[in-house]
């Protein structure tokens, strides 16, 4: 595991997410791995920490999450740009080399069965919270965050810090057809008059 | 209405929150309006298009959506970073005149028995699709956009142009606290050899 990588105390995990990024699902099952991009993942409560994710019916991916009951949610660096793009739009039933084509690395975390992508800036190990009828009616997944790993050069103390890290470790925010804007300037509003 | 705001056709508004701003959500019941901030809004399905959004059952504004059955979500801006954080953290319970003293000005659209949030670079009107599991367990609900509109100065043909914008026109992105990005630059990647 890189060096850079430390735990996320679950009760902050939220922050990982909450700025809005464009993610990488990951999953694992009978000997298969996949990765794909998500831009519609959401934080969904603090305490145990929850988040959605849309898995469209297409995809290997959610395949895997289906049957394994867990997942991976990471969040991926403008470096990782064109990884971003292709794992979205490559599908691993055409393209059975499509995580070594796309740039991706896996690596393990010990006590996880699943597969994480290196590069990325944090990263959520999901359980899977099965509510049947979401995941049919809507591709709506839920996952119950069970541990949270971050770059500390980008997140630490709970929070972000992309104004005091190399650019190419900012987040990335998909709009439609490859078009990306990156996480830019930090901007804090006053407490109330407390 | 703003000179500036126009119709965005009903296939591309799920770009107006793809890139996962934070937003404001308004209703109206009864004759009482309200306003709060939500970071966690997210595009659900592109035709028609859904999203869903986490609504605490201590806000009044929940209160408004479930019994009217409708709410807009709008995309603030960077010049309305403080007044995001105010309607985030005041209550209507608390503050009868929590909309003035936070800054927010309403306005209406025709045929559209909603407020409106004045300064803000998109709008989207929503139908609640009634889910009582998801609401009462997770707080989770589900709208169906019927009509959108966007700031022309900053989304146009189909698409953000917050790079050819004001700085204040940017959308906020929220980690915690009242600690925000404003959304960045763009970044393209290439499309598949296709």
């Amino acid at each position: 595991m890189d060096s850079h990588i430390a735990a996320v105390e679950l009760g902050k995990a939220y922050r990982l997410i909450n700025h809005g990024p464009t993610v990488l699902v990951s999953a694992r099952h009978g000997g298969v791995d996949n990765v794909m991009s998500a831009a519609w993942c959401c934080a969904l409560d603090f305490a145990p920490p929850k988040l959605t994710v849309v898995l469209d019916k297409a995809t290997r991916t959610r395949a895997l999450v289906e049957r394994s009951g867990q997942f991976v949610i990471q969040v991926p660096t403008v470096a990782q740009l064109q990884l971003t793009q292709d794992v979205g739009n490559r599908s691993l039933a055409d393209m059975p080399d499509k995580l070594p084509r796309s740039g991706v690395q896996l690596f393990d975390i010990g006590g996880h069965a699943l597969p994480f992508v290196a590069g990325c800036s944090a990263w959520l190990a999901c359980k899977l919270i099965p509510e049947p009828h979401n995941q049919q009616a809507y591709d709506l997944f839920i996952g119950e965050v069970t541990a949270a790993w971050a770059d500390t050069r980008v997140f630490s103390q709970g929070r972000w810090h992309f104004e005091d890290a190399d650019p190419s470790l900012r987040s990335l925010h998909h709009i439609a057809g490859g078009h990306f804007y990156a996480i830019g300037e930090p901007l804090a509003a006053r407490n109330d008059e407390a």
